[in-house]
């Protein structure tokens, strides 16, 4: 198992890519860059889910569900939209399969059937929802208007990487529609802090908020929010974004509203979302070259705990004390597994759970019971110490809480040290090149510079972070005035 | 609100339509046969998920997500799955919109971006889940595997209705393997009874659990468990299907496993699934002609509260006896929603929950403040009764439950009442044409009488069904012998 795992060190790429496979998180489909995801790693997708959905509807969104194709005359509308996406649509263009005359026993695309108009499958929702907002807002009263919708999207990649960058994937996509530009804005606002909160306290992975350069700007947006992480390997992930749509979709799809004082206006926008993408992060964040570690709070199961014995007695001894265990965590809302399986070896059982980063293992012997013991084994450290069974519960509940913590602020110490002030370009190329992580560089705010950085070292512009305290400075690249610093980095 | 309302004996099928949008479940889209479903009508598919994913996960199932891409290749492996399909598949041709050349600002589809292969939009994803379990099933170990799956499916439909009949809808689909037969079919017999108790028990909706005849099989399945509900019209709804799938998929993908013996065996599979279309049949067992009517178990809104005030003052003096109500209400988990809108009278606010089938309103007045009462409604006999708000909290949880129950046996009382045994056919058509419901009727088990039937009376035979008394007669259509009453019905 964790043996057969490449090095971290050896090579990022191949260690990330085996381990999703061997923790059984996800594999490649049969379908060219879609993935199948696999029942572990659906059940942490579940997790971050459930909490997620928890935080939308304590903001007052509610969920709902629109159609998976935009027929192409409503994808066309919003311009900037519609020209972001065009090149990696996939395109239903009939509705009919027929048997292939030439070959018994196969299919082909009946020619009759094709579509008068063809219909994209969604990359993103804003045109067929604000299609349809059109039919609901008519009034001042009718806003807010805090939809949310859990859904795949489908965008042609060309090169794929399991839940990184897939052409179809798993996401959430809230679409607001607000009275004032400056309610829409705060909406936006609101749901990067959501994300950034989810990210830290759930992930234990910590993020920086900023705003995205006109140029990484989602297309059809005013401003893109963004909450950017950093992986183990030095490069940064998008994690969420959260975009102010100002009035874009409203004027393509002619959405207004009489004000309180009886004008018409158009609506205000903005759509955020995040994908199945946070799982590639979640283990970028974390895992270490023994495989998997899950923070706790999005575990899927928390504690393992597995007998070691010979023959069947000393089983059902051990499995005697260890279902009152079972019990009492699982009253405390602790997710237990019992390992009883008697076709593995422990050894190989301690080798599973360390590769599918479960936070705890408790092993229970012959010398445990005579001890009133059990050796509990924390993923993060790999530390085993012998407990009293006394005291076990509530050592197990803290202990959980103190691996999400440590983990927390393991990524930050590692985030902390990875942002690297520069003030030359020979600098900059040497930290991106040698040091990874972000740079936190003066930029003179045109995209000719940006867009030569990128040529010369591929790093982007993450973004201009919210918290930034103004400085006179000379951008790195040109020499120009500027008055504060951005981060670049290499990036997913 | 409700008064607007087509009457249900004016025309039962304008009445669905109407409540459907009016109730605000749902709405037609942009795309051509494809629905919206709004918050309300999704906050009630949430609630079925809920039950359904807690009650499969009981059974030892776990979620997993396969592609919504299934190559045509893959798509036309099962035969007889294939061709039961083909007719209605959205086919995925192209991968680029580029830019029309002829029309400035609008795409067109890049001719150059053609897939070598095309790709089916999932009518259902046997053909994509089995060439994915090749990989996974090697040994006996390997099973059972039991997984489910929460996705969208498209079939092309040329006649549309919510819920009912849509090109695009949402369900789960469960799809399992095992290692003999005989625990194959116990599988899918399990999951028949988990369709059932939950349509029962939630959604108080009787159903009459069966195995369809051979023509109404599902495509590539061995037998296929059914249950079947009957609406207010005296027409059936096929509520959820459980297959027996044989070993065709394992055949069709060479899904073999070594069995204990070490032999190589093909495996045995099932699937079933259950969608959107419940809400369908929920909204026609219980509703009537003021709106929906929506059982306890599965309303977002159990209990509404409407105050009825003058002035800010008397607002105050009742928000202040309601919160507390509210919080007593909300500690015994029932959500309950306070309408304190200042833009509604009350008896506008009254209609409008009415339409939205809220199971119990409590309204609250200045007369309630003074004598210690509240005035509660219940949506499915329409009664009022003042209540003493000492024994508030206790009466509506027993309302609740009682709610429920009489909405199940009302439903039942119905059900009972339209099945009804013939011996002539034309007794068959007689009760078909004027009575409808369910007739149970000695058929000969051929396809051709089924089929002629069929053409002479729109009848099908819903199910043969699983709790039968063997009786020899004959059929009503051929005259030939017969050991046992099926049930027919006009279908949605």
């Amino acid at each position: 198992m964790g043996k057969n795992l490449t090095k971290r060190d050896e090579d990022y790429s191949k260690w990330y890519n085996e381990l999703v496979v061997k923790a059984d998180l996800a594999e490649n489909s049969a379908v060219r860059g879609c993935m199948v995801i696999k029942p572990y790693g659906y059940a942490i997708w579940e997790k971050m889910q459930a909490e997620l959905d928890r935080m939308f509807k304590e903001t007052g969104h509610q969920n709902a569900y629109f159609p998976l194709f935009v027929p192409k005359s409503l994808f066309e509308a919003e311009e900037k939209n519609a020209e972001g996406f065009a090149k990696e649509c996939a395109v239903v263009t009939h509705y009919r399969l027929q048997n292939d005359p030439d070959r018994p026993g196969k299919l082909r695309v009946d020619p009759e059937a094709k579509l008068e108009e063809e219909l994209v499958v969604r990359p993103t929702s804003e045109a067929i929802i604000w299609s349809t907002y059109k039919g609901w807002i008519q009034s001042y009263r009718d806003l807010p208007l805090l939809i949310n919708q859990w859904a795949n999207v489908v965008r042609w990649e060309m090169r794929t990487r399991l839940f990184l960058r897939t052409s179809e994937f798993l996401w959430q996509e809230g679409h607001t529609a607000h009275a004032s530009k400056s309610e829409a804005i705060s909406e936006a606002r609101q749901m990067q802090e959501v994300y950034a909160t989810f990210a830290e306290e759930f992930m234990a992975m910590p993020v920086i908020k900023g705003v995205k350069s006109d140029s990484e700007r989602f297309a059809g947006a005013e401003d893109t929010y963004t909450i950017e992480a950093l992986m183990q390997d030095g490069k940064a992930l998008q994690a969420g974004t959260s975009h102010f749509l100002g009035q874009n979709f409203a004027q393509a799809f002619d959405v207004k509203f009489t004000t309180k004082e009886g004008k018409q206006e158009y609506v205000w926008a903005t759509s955020w979302g995040v994908s199945t993408r946070l799982i590639g992060g979640l283990i970028m964040t974390h895992s270490d070259d023994f495989g998997l570690v899950l923070p706790p709070k999005l575990a899927p199961i928390q504690v393992v705990i597995v007998p070691i014995y010979k023959g069947e007695e000393e089983l059902f001894l051990l499995s005697e004390k260890i279902n009152v265990i079972l019990k009492s965590l699982r009253s405390k809302g602790i997710s237990v597994k019992y390992d009883d399986r008697d076709t593995l070896r422990p050894g190989a059982k301690f080798a599973e759970y360390e590769l599918k980063g479960v936070p705890i293992r408790i092993a229970m012997g012959n010398r445990d019971l005579e001890n009133n013991t059990v050796e509990v084994s924390r993923r993060d450290t790999l530390k085993k110490q012998s407990i009293s069974q006394d005291i076990l519960i509530d050592f197990v509940a803290e202990l959980l809480e103190e691996i999400q913590n440590n983990l927390f602020n393991n990524a930050l110490d590692f985030r902390n040290t990875h942002i690297t002030e520069v003030n030359s370009f020979e600098e900059f190329k040497n930290i991106i090149e040698n040091k990874g992580g972000f740079v936190a560089a003066h930029w003179d705010g045109t995209s000719e510079s940006e867009e030569k950085i990128k040529e010369l070292t591929k790093a982007t512009i993450r973004c201009i972070p919210n918290e930034l305290k103004e400085e006179a400075g000379n951008c790195v690249f040109s020499g120009k005035t500027s008055t504060k610093r951005v981060l670049f980095a290499k990036a997913y």
